[in-house]
């Protein structure tokens, strides 16, 4: 959008009679040619030397009227590449165009499709695969219900008034027993995603590099991407060390990013040496590891290895956890452990950015905690999400053609990630889906470059088995009648073929 | 810090005895410098070309060694200035320092007043005139018991599951109704300092101008700095319009952010002449106005003039609203309204920062408007408010010494903006009222540039009565004994004097 150059530049009428300063008769017609095309967006005006001697003005003349048509949010200077248009006028009231004031970091990373998670998801009539939810039908509400009243009854000051931005002593104190740190190095944070952006806002530079999975965490990628970030990707089923010494002695990253345990959206969990050598390799290049540890207690029936914050000896591990897969996405907590060197800086950053936590929720949570509900919970999700799991592949060699979706079977987490046959397009199928009231995520979302056309993530967690079949019959509906049927392969051996 | 310049630059032994390749050992000599203190924090180190010459190596080697050391964390390069040390090692094991991998950002502001402010407010051992909280204590906890315990019943899916960024369609539409807009023009946050950092973010590039009030809110300042804005005061106790034209002219900047009902933290009140002036300029000079209205509900007997945003009819101002004073601080709720292509981009923004808003308040929270309890009790505050602060003026004129103490009385907020006699610091004072359990916030914390340092903020609101009265009185004990009596001024007739 910022490559064309203004092939025609309109004749501009800028005498006298239009009245005012030369420049602001000039801005006048600028704007007047952005309004009615002759400028449209994207293109770059002329140098203010080219068009001065074109004019017959001064270059101090064109350097005001574009500096004049800036502030009206029109137009764009680029040191270095020139001015560009980069808006229409907002109307005829308008003083300037939004879209023009914004800043260049805000203009980085717009993608919506987070925003098109969460509508399909509180959408009852949308059957939804896509966005990441637990089994919220199994949520505690009456005993959630019971401790709100019982905190607000004997301890209004500390649900009502301020808190501190660390997060509310007893949650902190909690989590930190559970976790098995000390409490001064939590951080309570407004969910996972809070605490990717903390890191990115509190560490990178606009150009610095971070290497993170591949296919990833969409909410990762617009977090690094939005402060500037080269975000390079790192084949995590392939999970190849040599490759991933090859990204850091290429790229020097800042940071790592990885879910090392079923793994949004493949569901791989990363074995026990390649964390080790994932550590050793973090230790040599100096590079921080962010670890999203989301989904590592939701696991079936086997435990995945240590967090790498537990392995890590060294101190260069931050670890996010979220109580959005624990508990609900909707209470908007979770929380992240790190050296208190920088847990210092990020709830200074966190200050400013909301506060705090909001306080009841915190409060209720750790009564959940200390009291064992989180922990039964929990065991209650890992066996409904199997049951789960178990609904979904069924209907899907039932319903489906033979041999026309293949997916790696997950040990735990929430995901069945899923490849299309060949020359199918996720996007094509997402759309007819939609259509038919169902929805899930296209693969290319979870992908920094290129890739993930004929990929799909299902999220068999979120509704019970009958709504499940009902959904994946409603997909097998909308599937083009040519494609063939559902082949397995089993986690961690091989990628999806 | 960073303005020193090494000047005697240690002996570095880097002959081979210590193996290795040459930048490596030259990296080594340099961590070692670094940490036994023979380059401290903040030197410069020599030019590359330099070192090289000195060291008779090649530049590549000690280019490569800069490299080496930076990815440390120890040291960090500016772009035409050189490579200054940053930290200090972490430690034998660490293979970095933390602070020497922070974000240029991330140290433009490092201010933990806001950070003391809360921790005093939840500390039970201080009597806290610091953090605005409004009166708490009348605070209708059962019925909010009981509006959360029926949501969770009712709604479950709502309340727990994914909902729209832009906050639950719910209290949209009823923030929407009472304020008198579109739903569309609504964002629901969590509190309206989210609000200014999301338009900080959204709209400042580094360099950009701020203009605001002086003295004025913290949270404001440190969202506008952190963005790396340069933030320019507008004396907001005088409120000139031609001050306010020559800072427009000659910094042009993005954004105005104004507090015009019951500033905080002086309490003044912008007239309605003076408003719709402030909108001719915002107008003529193109620039976006942030209106903090927090507080302007919040009047004892007679509504402020119209808030900018209903004054204005070309749409240049965003309104930030929260319910932080109409409710409680600790529910981390706010709202702002303004034209939809902006509410658009601040919603992509917050998506990344924090994805969503947690619903059970919002839920709650809409119920209390739609049932017109909130206007209830926002009557209730005012006059309760109103008491308190006739409690505390005549606690003060009792307790401290004749003529020692002037402040402005506000018409509403939860404010008195206090000067200090001559010779006196609020820094100094605040020590010793922290020592007998009292706080309050001293002036300078208000200031964008030098200032306040005679004058302090009692917020007379969070408090009971006797409550202010104990409190002032430990204040009294304090209060150096030559100092002199209360006097007050009539709010917007004058400055303290």
């Amino acid at each position: 959008m910022w490559n064309h150059v203004c092939m025609n530049f309109p004749d501009l009428q800028i005498n006298g009679r239009a009245g005012g300063s030369r420049y602001l008769r000039l801005a006048e017609a600028l704007a007047a040619a952005v309004a009615c095309g002759d400028l449209p967006l994207g293109v770059r005006l002329p140098s203010e030397r080219d068009l001065a001697a074109r004019l017959g003005v001064s270059r101090t003349t064109v350097a005001s009227a574009y500096r004049e048509i800036e502030s009206r949010g029109l137009v764009r200077g680029h040191v270095g590449r020139g001015t560009f248009v980069c808006a229409g006028p907002e109307g005829d009231e308008a003083p300037f165009a939004w879209r023009g004031k914004l800043a260049r970091g805000a203009l980085r990373s717009l993608d919506p499709t987070l925003g098109h998670l969460m509508s399909w998801a509180s959408n009852p009539e949308v059957i939804s695969f896509a966005a990441g939810v637990p089994a919220l039908d199994r949520f505690p509400t009456e005993l959630f219900a019971q401790l709100t009243a019982e905190i607000l009854r004997t301890n209004p000051a500390a649900a009502l008034g301020h808190g501190p931005s660390e997060g509310q002593p007893r949650l902190r104190a909690a989590i930190a027993r559970r976790f098995g740190v000390p409490r001064e190095r939590v951080l309570v944070l407004t969910g996972a995603q809070q605490g990717l952006d903390l890191v990115a806002r509190c560490m990178l530079d606009p150009g610095d590099a971070v290497v993170m999975d591949r296919p990833g965490y969409l909410g990762a990628i617009q977090a690094f991407r939005a402060a500037g970030a080269h975000v390079v990707g790192w084949d995590v089923l392939r999970a190849d060390m040599g490759e991933l010494e090859d990204l850091l002695l290429r790229y020097r990253p800042k940071l790592i990013y990885t879910n090392p345990s079923f793994q949004n959206p493949t569901g791989r969990t990363l074995p026990l040496p390649e964390r080790q050598e994932l550590l050793a390799l973090a230790a040599r290049y100096r590079t921080a590891v962010i670890e999203d540890g989301t989904y590592e207690e939701l696991y079936f029936t086997k435990p995945p290895p240590p967090p790498l914050y537990h392995l890590d000896r060294r101190g260069v591990v931050i670890h996010v956890g979220s109580f959005s897969k624990m508990l609900a996405p909707g209470l908007r907590l979770g929380w992240l452990v790190a050296a208190e060197a920088i847990v210092g800086q990020l709830a200074l950053v966190k200050q400013r950015t909301d506060a705090q936590t909001a306080n009841l929720g915190q409060l209720v949570v750790a009564e959940l905690i200390g009291g064992g509900r989180l922990d039964e919970h929990v065991r209650l999700l890992r066996a409904e999400h199997a049951r789960r799991l178990a609904a979904m592949e069924a209907e899907l060699e039932r319903a489906l053609p033979q041999r026309s979706l293949s997916y790696i079977r997950p040990e735990g987490g929430m995901y069945l990630w899923c490849r299309l046959p060949a020359r199918m397009l996720a996007r094509d199928l997402l759309e007819r889906a939609i259509g038919a009231g169902i929805a899930f995520v296209n693969g290319d979302a979870f992908y920094t470059e290129d890739g993930g056309s004929g990929e799909l993530r299902l999220c068999f967690a979120g509704v019970p088995a009958e709504t499940i079949r009902a959904g994946v019959r409603k997909l097998a509906a909308v599937w083009e009648p040519e494609m063939g049927a559902t082949s397995r392969v089993a986690a961690g051996v091989a990628p999806v073929v």
